[in-house]
């Protein structure tokens, strides 16, 4: 654990510039719109260590897969985020002296991330022989106009003499992906022009061998400022304007860098990419500064009306909860339906691909709650989209039906470990539960009908072929699979792998039974087929403890030597830095939840007494090494009113990045898990469940808390949720009047209902 | 399959020089002598398609591990077999015209590698224009002095005019390995010198970052020829003679390339190197060439002499198992220690390493019969002098004691899958059970008191670690393993594997009631370890199918889909070039015998009942997609009576390379399997045994054959079976009167004794 920044309900704040932490303050300080996004990286040249990034979303590069042996089936390639081409870069000279953080000598430094403006601000006093000059910096990528990149230095001349300064600001395509094979560079410069004030490039990925498309970034710099443009020169991969001028003693003066950037994921061909960007930066021509800054403050504003949750008496779990809504606005707010939750974000390279499961089982019903039903529709259809992919995948392992990837871009598997491309396929069951959980929270078929019944038909159909008969069983069984505890490996029959997979048959046998007659004859179905699926909805297998009463994780999971995590020593954890991959996977360890994963699914499935018999045997052998992991136990724990335990599965969570718990945030953020948090508060603490339509809360207060409040939306209506030691008031801020279910008792809410 | 050579007793010989079968060609007239080798590449400028291949036994470089995830526990390198310099380049001009059979018009083409003598005849015409020379070609490298490397020419001229000849002869260091990943060189000059007749060069490999021994060698060019040496330009990586003369018509010309080639492997620093080359370069000088050359061929006489079979009534299997011994014991000798039995042997670069399982589980055996006991000793002692890189192995893994390592040059594991590295385990009962098989076969426990025992010890103390107690069962239990049936991965209790592990702990607590007291005192051996092995041996698990009365070969493996190879549909064989892995991990079919290789390692401990089950049950289900898999099958039908199985198991075997079974043969030859075919005849046909100090035979000839014969040395004694369809006859060659079994009867061997 590594606190850098103050506790602080609204700023991630530091006022220390330690050059040990830079990119862990870099991670922190990412932003983001959706469209693009950045990590806290200075604009001016810096010397230290850093790791620049800067991220265009579905902008990437098919990178050759490197494995020690080949298989056969694995992907060709694995989908490489790339560093985009730097285009805030802004060198800044006093007197004629680079301005360079690492070297300066730096006074009154603050590195401020106000995360209800969604603006990132610097300031400092750079001192240079008897010249002293103060910067205030503001960074934002605009939620009002995605393109829009801005940055507005402040500088102020704190000396008794005039100062010189020049700014040198750029558009700089020779970047690299640290992560890159052999430093090649992934953009080619396509043409640039500029003017004194103001420069243009376009540049594109470099051919590859897969056939993937090429990616063409269109960039147009603009600034505002009262210095002076000169002639600058241009470097054969860079546009270069140069601003100089003089502050008098105590004179301040601004400029302003304005970018914005269009790809060719949004135009036709390349005349009208530049007729668009040469129009958008018309438009942003035309607004002053203050406007821009306003219009995008303003979009902040009103996703916290929506999505804030406000925690009384902890600061920390305050800022905590805070940052990671915002952190996951940044990264996706549901705009454009070919995106998706990347893993890291604008926030680090690492990992690659664009979508994990950790989108439907995790950030779908945070965006069922927190935005417009279109967003989640949006991740949905996203899937949709790819079941070409999905069939794809099926038949690179000799299989009917759709696979949806562990790791992708554009639906083609990409992830590379046999164990996980071919065998972590519960994967595919979350893509079918996603769309049963949007239907279920919405009351809303049509999605389900006609492009969903797609989804689960094609998943279906895999599952089908996947099975096998076992003779000697007389059942239907799933040999060699990954569950979602990857610290076992190809194991026999994983009770929630088979649980899901018999599940989506059932579920896609009741959707068959709703849609139109074209829609099943589109589909191909038969009266065979639909035997067969009821045949091993009918007859699968499912390991199962009659002795301890509990469903085992897998075959041979009772045969290990089962010893609770307190008896691993202290030095040996994380288990994954400290143990070879064999010890790992005999071990009972379990690095998140894999058969808790399918009670939380569906909670009302299983009685209380199986699901304390289960989180009782399960949660102890629990290592949570994915930050994946606690969420699920928090809310497993408040349901079976295990309030401590769901207190500090929460903690584990929700401050992960800005305590550095995993001590490895310098890379980027984790995303995905961060909805884990809000998850833990809502469906947690305060018990809130959907079933039969119905929505229901059961709210408790964790002790260190004096008082928390939440909004959702459900079905058209906006509901804030304020819970004390007193109880629980449901406020109805907007929508028709609505019935739920509030510890129990159904309750209408017309305006508001309390149990205070 | 294809057949590109001709079938011949003792020669594998072609009248074709077919571009597209150049590889092929190469890697089947390799030569070699234990401690250097080289694929039949020619040694003039050849423009077509080749794989260029000279290596030198104990010769490599650690090249950095790559995969596509990290695991803890991965080795740092891979040990990567290099090419080495090129010594045997000898550019040829007629008339000025560089000699190309590539291009040029080649008429009369022979290619004849000679398995009697060792040596390999190329001869041709060369057509340019009017011209027309004839050309003999012979190579070997001496068996009789093994630094020592000969290429000799005849040119005789066919012309009506004379002809001008050009030989350079080079040193060439400008060498790459096809599998270098970045086109990267291996070879630094370290310095060079040439007169008119002759250059030598000293040439080091280029530093490594894993603190592995570099290698220098050392090469010295003699030449002997009536042409005129003239002065040579020398390029900055190679050393260079030209000799030029004409040739009347009808002339014949000869030209002699001699290089001795020493290495660092060998002697103490450079001075020594230098003077050791000087040494042996003066001793070659004062030899004519019939003389080094018959040096030669008197030493592969004499291996001849103890180790040829004979078979008659079938040339093809015939020229089959010669070819196999050939190969084998141009491979290893025995001479050195230090090396051992590649699986490539000198004939490709691919797979790496120097040393695999295959060593004590089908090496062993074959050199116990076809060597005098030193060669087998020096085998073992090869793993004695490694046993640090085994408790290294163990280690990396958190584990007591001695891990033998799956790939390796010096030890130290190198091979990088974890389901391999980390779980293919087994490897370790095949270095006890050579310990075992050496004692039993000779008869001589010094090893075993003084060596072996340390080895076995190191073993045991491994499985000791690696068990698990399953206070379910109440029993000891190996989990995550890879059984020599490499199509499951990560099971759980492999049968072959617990029972090896069960065994080592048996044989050595048998073997340290024989050892001295010093010796268990240096050994740290304590009463409460050899109680807890005794526990082990006592409860330890195996799974078992009472209904089947079989052994099962892993936990969940009756629970498979299970049905016979002969339901593979033939265009989706071999399944490992058509099915994706987790295809094959969760099929039933076995890449090489699992079960089986435990009951052919203990062939008495088990009943006939037990055999048969068990060879009914498995053999139906092994697509034998490995080449150590048929010799086995064969082995264990020949004693089950399945008489034509055996004979179809043995054909697989004997000419899998001559016939390109695998469609791999391009990379080089398959050595290790290639003991196969000879333990199939020898222990397979002619049920050689040795149970309780005896030597047993009970022959039958396969149909299609007339008659065989063999050598085996046994305790001192050389005999020779002879079997033909009226009986068998077994003659002492040399050593005492001899007592074994025949066809089950006691018969005393004093001079030969028959059933004929």
């Amino acid at each position: 654990m590594k606190r850098i920044f103050e506790v602080d309900p609204w700023h991630v704040v530091s006022h220390e510039l330690v050059p040990a932490d830079k990119r862990l303050q870099e991670s922190m300080t990412s932003i983001g719109n959706g469209y693009m996004g950045m990590r806290g990286m200075f604009e001016e040249h810096y010397s230290g260590d850093t790791l620049k990034g800067i991220y265009i979303g579905g902008v990437w590069y098919p990178d050759k897969t490197r494995v020690g042996w080949w298989k056969n089936g694995y992907p060709d390639y694995f989908g490489k985020v790339i560093n985009s081409v730097n285009f805030i870069k802004v060198n800044v000279t006093i007197d004629g002296d680079q301005v360079d953080l690492a070297k300066d000598n730096v006074s009154d430094f603050t590195l401020d991330l106000d995360m209800y403006t969604g603006i990132l601000r610097r300031s400092f006093i750079v001192t240079k022989g008897e010249k002293r000059v103060q910067f205030m910096i503001d960074r934002f990528v605009s939620v009002a106009q995605k393109e829009l990149f801005d940055v507005h230095y402040s500088v102020h001349n704190l000396s008794n003499e005039p100062v010189q300064v020049s700014f040198m600001s750029q558009i700089d395509a020779d970047v690299f992906n640290e992560d890159a094979n052999y430093d090649e560079q992934f953009w080619q410069v396509l043409d640039k022009s500029h003017a004194i004030t103001g420069g243009s490039m376009f540049a594109e990925t470099k051919p590859n061998d897969f056939g993937t498309p090429r990616f063409t970034l269109g960039m147009q710099m603009l600034h505002e400022t009262s210095l002076r443009g000169i002639n600058a020169p241009d470097a054969e991969k860079a546009v270069t304007n140069i601003f100089r001028g003089e502050l008098a003693p105590d004179e301040t003066k601004n400029f302003e860098k304005r970018v914005l950037v269009v790809t060719s994921r949004d135009y036709a061909d390349m005349p009208a990419m530049r007729t668009g960007l040469a129009e958008l930066s018309e438009t942003v021509s035309s607004q002053s500064y203050e406007d821009l800054r306003q219009a995008h403050v303003d979009g902040w504003a009103q996703r916290w009306q929506l999505a804030d949750v406000v925690i009384d008496g902890d600061d920390a779990a305050q800022q905590g909860i805070r940052f990671n809504l915002f952190q996951l606005f940044s990264t996706y707010y549901g705009e454009d339906k070919r995106l998706n939750l990347g893993p890291k974000g604008f926030t680090g390279e690492k990992y690659g691909g664009a979508t994990y499961w950790d989108t439907e089982a995790f950030g779908v019903p945070f965006y069922l709650s927190l935005a417009k039903p279109e967003v989640t529709e949006n991740l949905l259809e996203y899937r949709y989209n790819q079941l070409a992919g999905a069939f794809h995948n099926a038949k690179m392992q000799g299989l009917a039906g759709a696979l949806y990837p562990m790791v992708t871009f554009n639906g083609i598997e990409c992830h590379n470990e046999w164990e996980i491309t071919f065998e972590e396929i519960h994967r595919n069951g979350s893509i079918a539960y996603a769309i049963f959980n949007y239907t279920r929270y919405t009351g809303d078929e049509t999605y389900l009908k006609t492009k969903g019944i797609d989804v689960l038909t094609g998943i279906s159909r895999f599952w089908a072929d996947r099975v096998h008969f076992s003779q000697r069983n007389q059942q239907y069984m799933i040999h060699g699979v990954t569950g979602p505890n990857e610290y076992e490996n190809n194991v026999n029959n994983n009770w929630y792998t088979n649980f899901m997979a018999r599940w989506t048959l059932e579920y896609t046998l009741a959707s068959l039974k709703k849609v139109s007659a074209d829609k099943r004859a589109e589909l191909k179905i038969t009266d065979d087929e639909l035997a067969k699926w009821q045949d091993i909805i009918d007859r699968m297998y499912f390991p199962h403890d009659d002795k301890l009463g509990i469903f085992v994780q897998q075959d041979g999971f009772l045969d290990k030597d089962v010893q609770p995590v307190s008896a691993i020593p202290a030095d040996q954890r994380p288990i994954n830095q400290h143990w070879s991959w064999d010890h790992i996977l005999r071990s009972p360890y379990i690095k998140q939840a894999d058969v808790l994963q399918g009670i939380y699914y569906f909670m009302d499935r299983f009685t209380p007494e199986e699901k304390k018999r289960n989180f009782d045997f399960y949660e102890p052998l629990t290592v949570h090494e994915s930050s994946l992991s606690p969420a699920v136990h928090a809310i497993l724990a408040a349901d079976l009113h295990y309030e401590d335990k769901a207190v500090e599965m929460y903690e584990r969570t929700a401050r992960l990045d800005l305590d550095n718990y995993n001590n490895d945030t310098v890379d980027g953020l984790h995303i995905t898990s961060m909805t884990g948090s809000w998850l833990a508060i809502v469906q947690g603490f305060a018990g809130m469940r959907v079933t039969d339509d119905t929505l229901a809360f059961a709210p408790f207060v964790p002790k260190a808390w004096t008082r928390y409040q939440f909004h959702v939306n459900f079905r058209g209506r906006l509901l804030k949720v304020d819970v004390d030691q007193q109880g629980t008031t449901v406020e109805l801020v907007s929508g028709n009047p609505l019935t739920i279910e509030l510890n129990g008792k159904t309750v209408e809410v017309a305006n508001t209902v309390s149990t205070k």
